[in-house]
């Protein structure tokens, strides 16, 4: 095992704290002494420990002259624990092994300063790029107090949502479907529009046992969502946020009785300042949204500049249909030079479909 | 070097042949003494020698013991050639390793068993897969004596083939459409509809240095393609098809006089028989066909059923616009059930782009 290796066991590690976390980071340590692993451990919760407490608490046996391995610079601060350069020092180990640098360049330099000058060995960018993917949500969020937003949709390989007669269940697998619950335990929050709500009535939730629902977020900018939605009859259970132009205050407080909350927002040229209701959602500590919405609410967040990812789901079929839906609707770009640019995908294969996530160029270019 | 090492330079060698044999298969050789590679050779052209003639040809040495590794079984029948499982005999080889069998079983049988009857060693199914997959057309051909169409399309990865305004110049980088001119070079003839000649006027050659022009073949109900569309001013020097059923007659030899060919065919709900037009262009010995139509072409030709492979090339960007072209139009199946099924797609990466190959399932079950 070389330091890759443990590198990878510590990304491992990390995925614990998925969807527990933010707006933190998922963070993941393990120690190793004489080439054997003896402790491990995540930041697991929100306020709770950070991950090379964890491990150094699992330990099972003494820490002196080991090496902790851990995907994101150790703190050197107070915050809601004391720093954990603190800890690495009083246990004598011996090296450091980093993945991501901490986004504050101060911070992730004094802490390696700090280790060194006591004598740590400390190696940094190990399995960078994996440990950097695992946050590109907090680094997001902590640069520009917004949420990351991930736009999600599963197409057919000629490009459709549905038939022309507007079915679209089911176009994916059951892997690929159970991709998207892991993700709507990731992200913090879940944003979808009144279409799909009046369409489909959808929950929402995570299904993955032991879980955790993500924040559900509708767009609604005339307040039509009805009374006996399945959100508004189980907002009392799962926190959710009804976004609307709409001053319809009869309406309103009956939505916040079953337990919505609901976020008066700007309207402009009929639809809701979407950029507005990120700054909102990002003052409320929502560092990340998976969006399942329709080809109109796609479009919209496009040409608002708030989308970050693209997770395309292509399924190994074919609908054919010239009016049938795809992933993105409205009027589009009018010459291919005015595309949208994403990154090469990163490919996934899940059972016979596969995901391709790319980043949104322009909108990275913007920030 | 190992058995799967030496069969990978022999499926080398027989991309010499690409574009040159059909309907022949393209087949390499690869010719092993003491563990150097003696000879190589491939079937280069359609009526010239095999590739294991070629390979014993190019020996630098005394072949007695050797092994020759071949992609496809050594036929034992007289045809434009003499059997090479003579040559095998006659020259003392020891071993023979072998790629795909021959689509006729009783043939492959009887190769084998002329061989080992002589004290020849015989291995068969080494890299079986790649081997078969090198001559999808050859063997689909030989089966059933109608073209293996292709369908290929480039689209965006929210699945527009053109922007809302019917700009599609360019949707993927160079290296995608390099790789279609190898294609143009490798399947025997090109298929387009008359909506491409009278939109793009394009010229579908083969731009590829020593490479070598399809057949054109152009869809054209109603003999409605200009005189001095490119494709009709070059049809003196690359074979040119147009397939119509118009029985116009004046146009029609002023077309032949361009150097064109007419086929006069059966029209069913305003569209030609492409089933029927597929036998015909068997006939004449076009074993495969790359497809290169819009999305009313695409969809005519899958309900038909007669598209064998779907060739979806995938751009990193975005057009967005619900009115935007997507690859297959019509009416469009009904239900999600009613899907046409594809394989598990292939994946190649070319640049920023990504290639999707997968086989029509429901296509290949009908046969």
């Amino acid at each position: 095992m070389n330091d890759q290796d443990y590198m990878r066991l510590a990304l491992e590690e990390a995925w614990k704290g998925c969807g527990f976390v933010n707006p933190n980071p998922m963070v993941g340590a393990v120690i190793v002494k004489n080439g054997c692993v003896i402790g491990r451990g995540a930041h697991e919760r929100y306020g709770g420990p950070h991950a090379e407490r964890n491990a150094i608490a699992h330990c099972t046996e003494d820490l002196q002259d080991a090496t902790l391995y851990v995907t994101l610079t150790p703190c050197c601060h107070f915050g809601k624990t004391p720093p954990c350069t603190d800890v690495v020092l009083e246990n004598g180990i011996r090296r450091v092994v980093i993945g991501s640098h901490d986004p504050n360049p101060l911070v992730a330099e004094k802490s390696i300063e700090i280790l060194r000058q006591h004598g740590v060995e400390v190696t940094t960018g190990i399995l960078q790029q994996e440990c950097d993917a695992l946050n590109d949500a907090f680094f997001h969020f902590i640069r520009i107090h917004r949420p990351y937003v991930v736009m999600k949709y599963a197409m057919t390989m000629d490009g459709k949502v549905a038939t022309a007669s507007g079915k679209s269940k089911w176009i994916t697998g059951e892997l690929a479907r159970e991709r998207v619950h892991l993700d709507r335990k990731r992200y913090a929050a879940i944003l979808t529009g009144i279409g799909t709500v009046l369409a489909d009535d959808p929950l929402l939730t995570c299904r993955i046992p032991g879980g955790r629902d993500p924040v559900r977020i509708v767009c609604d900018t005339k307040l039509r969502i009805p009374l006996t939605a399945q959100i508004v009859k189980t907002a009392a259970k799962t926190r959710t946020i009804i976004a609307t132009g709409s001053g319809d205050n009869k309406k309103q407080s009956l939505l916040k009785q079953k337990g919505c909350e609901v976020l008066k927002m700007t309207v402009e040229n009929g639809r809701i300042d979407l950029k507005a209701l990120m700054r909102r959602l990002g003052e409320m500590a929502i560092d990340s949204i998976l969006m399942e919405g329709g080809p109109q609410m796609n479009s919209a967040a496009l040409e608002s500049g708030i989308v970050n990812k693209i997770q395309a789901y292509v399924a190994p079929k074919l609908f054919g249909g010239q009016q049938a839906k795809t992933p993105v609707g409205g009027t589009g770009v009018g010459s291919p030079e005015a595309a949208w640019r994403l990154s090469a995908p990163v490919i996934t294969k899940l059972g016979q479909d596969i995901l391709l996530e790319s980043e949104v160029v322009s909108c990275l270019q913007e920030l």
